[in-house]
């Protein structure tokens, strides 16, 4: 059974929804910036502890800079991303890029701001030295098992991924760059996604500790880092249970202590890639209730639409939702939450209890501090939402401002457009 | 059997891909008019017929403007595609405002713009008359027939959408409305989305026609017009056939000397918001091959991503696709075909059978004129790409340019933010 907490009362938070426009995110800096140590807390026994953070959950420069401060590095998938994550101070080896279907020019960018690449296929060692003409002194690879793991129900089956070198490749990849003069290495792998289960977590590591055995043997390479990806999960809903990072960490480490000391392969640098666990339950998406109407079922007709929430339309994904001010009231009505997309799929709740609602409520929507705000889209010509961190001292600043019509129609502005809006 | 055509041929078409920066969106101008002609001259026999065209199935400027000049309307469903519609010469009367979950100032920016008002709920009359402080002269009402009608497959149960007026409310609303001195109404219901069976629309047509009887008879209200949604779907596969709008024309004609012209109601206007069989077929998606994998599957990863197209990830929709330059080999390689996202769902096709691939290859994916650059997003900091229109005298124009970095980051640029990017 988890808590679901609000970063304010009840009462604070009302008068914030009828101050700024809403729907807007709001993420608590506080709890963000405690659950960062916590992690580092917990892994300290790790050489090198650190947490790439993945820059999609919340690729605000804000939200980024907290976690520089806590020694988090980022995860980066794209141009833009490493752009951002430079400017928001996390550079040189503090950035990892993981990306796929990597176009070249990305290659030389991350090589340039000193990342660390982390290849996607063996096919990629060619693209990545014609893209650079030469190879970088560190380099990682993605490891996709294949049929000797089973992925998690959420990124599913590995067979049938499109990431990451295979069981026969990864060998191979190692000596090739190893031929080629790279001096440090690293092993990278992702199987989970939103994880629940530790021992799932611990068993990557294992397949981790003992693949560098492996390559050692095989390669006579060292493997100097592992990345354990992201995916541990957050419970979205009421009756599940936080992941036991505690239990994971001393799994990890008895692991670390019975496969890699005895290899001689210490110490080896541990990193994770999570983003859902360290900001996810602590972003909220605030909304207003502007209609509730009574068709065949019932609904309450928010502010907020997939253009600032998309999981529960895409994923049919459960966010538990509070009314503020009700909290002592029974939930006794059965409603869907709906947005105001022209899209059916458009609801944050399908037949959710709740109190009675009534126009003018405001809703929070909590857990909307990973893949909330950036999974937004302006589908319908819907205008993305502003962010706002509640800081550590109770104020309340605005960290990215919301979109307006000249956002909507900037890519039609040029020189030349034959229509002009 | 449908057939996949290209707008230019193959050396042409892979010309424009080496010349523009890939992938882009591009719109075949003489098809797309040909096709609203088309429809016209179907409906010649309907009193007023008009398309509203859905604005959000390809939200470009020039697009609209291609359509205005046929005569089209615009359907809207959010103030910034009032806008957009108006700057594209769609207005007063032209304009459709078909939402749901209506903020009031919108209500309001429709109402002045002379835009046709289409209520989605009995208490949207309260909330239209608290928005305007009166009523207009024309309104329209969306009719959810709920256990009625069995909705299509993708619309999904009328009972379970949270669209529109139910069975019982909806003669009270017309009621409500004369009430209030509203001098023209409207009638509107949508119950399918890409639906191929045209006798469907018909049975919709029914179902509208003899509800402006029960209307007419119950409050004593004459329906000017009906609006009969969109939801005509195209072929995307290549076994599909498009629906037969011919034998949907003539049978809605019998429908109407049968119905409509007994009881006293005609001329009765018809109208519809077809947006994706419009557009749809005459949109393509221009991309590179940048890499082709061996893992446990084939891959050929190409430079467009979900960012470009969501619907295959989305909904698991086949797309068409065309390797350029290799119509007459052999489609023996069974390929994932994948974007670049940081999503193991961003595929464009799963085992597709495709000749050979090659790095450097262009793959024109097609059906992309709906729905297609309207609902990417910039997840993952993947910018969004151009799009150019092939006019008609073979010359191709931009009219929307690439995303940039500085789009991306546009709205973490004001006053007082705490990190520069």
């Amino acid at each position: 059974m988890s808590q679901k907490t609000l970063p304010l009362g009840h009462g604070e938070l009302l008068e914030l929804a009828y101050q700024l426009p809403t729907p807007f995110h709001l993420y608590d800096e506080k709890a963000i910036v405690e659950q960062a140590r916590s992690l580092k807390k917990l892994f300290s026994w790790a050489p090198g502890f650190c947490n790439y953070y993945a820059v999609k959950a919340c690729p605000n420069p804000a939200i980024l800079k907290l976690l520089a401060a806590e020694g988090f590095g980022a995860d980066c998938s794209s141009l833009p991303e490493l752009i951002l994550s430079k400017a928001s101070g996390i550079s040189g080896s503090k950035i990892m890029f993981t990306s796929n279907d990597t176009p070249s020019e990305e290659f030389k960018a991350a090589y340039e701001m000193g990342a660390i690449i982390n290849l996607d296929d063996i096919t990629h060692i060619q693209a990545l030295e014609d893209a650079l003409g030469t190879v970088p002194e560190t380099i990682c690879f993605r490891y996709n098992p294949g049929p000797d793991r089973t992925g998690n129900a959420i990124i599913g089956n590995p067979v049938e991924a499109k990431y990451g070198v295979t069981s026969s490749q990864i060998v191979d990849c190692y000596k090739i760059m190893k031929g080629k003069g790279v001096k440090h290495f690293g092993l990278h792998t992702m199987v989970a996604s939103n994880e629940l289960d530790g021992s799932y977590i611990v068993e990557t590591a294992r397949m981790l500790f003992e693949l560098c055995v492996r390559i050692k043997q095989e390669a006579g390479v060292t493997i100097e880092f592992i990345d354990m990806g992201g995916g541990i999960g957050i419970p979205y809903r009421l009756d599940q249970e936080p992941m036991d990072l505690a239990q994971v960490s001393k799994g990890m480490q008895a692991l670390y202590e019975s496969i890699i000391v005895p290899a001689g392969l210490a110490p080896l640098q541990i990193v994770f890639e999570c983003g859902r666990v360290i900001t996810g339950p602590y972003g909220y998406l605030v909304t207003k209730v502007l209609h509730v109407t009574e068709k065949y079922k019932q609904y309450v007709g928010v502010d907020a639409s997939m253009a600032n929430l998309m999981r529960p339309a895409l994923y049919g994904s459960y966010h538990h939702i509070t009314v503020l001010g009700k909290a002592h009231e029974e939930a006794d009505h059965l409603y869907d939450v709906t947005g105001s997309l022209c899209e059916n799929n458009d609801k944050f709740a399908i037949d959710r209890k709740l109190p009675k609602v009534d126009k003018g409520d405001v809703l929070v929507i909590h857990d909307t501090g990973a893949h909330g705000h950036s999974m937004g889209f302006n589908y319908n010509a819907k205008l993305r939402s502003a962010e706002y961190l509640l800081r550590r001292d109770g104020s309340v600043v605005m960290i990215r401002r919301a979109q307006t019509y000249d956002d909507y129609v900037a890519t039609l502005r040029f020189d030349g457009a034959l229509v002009e809006v």
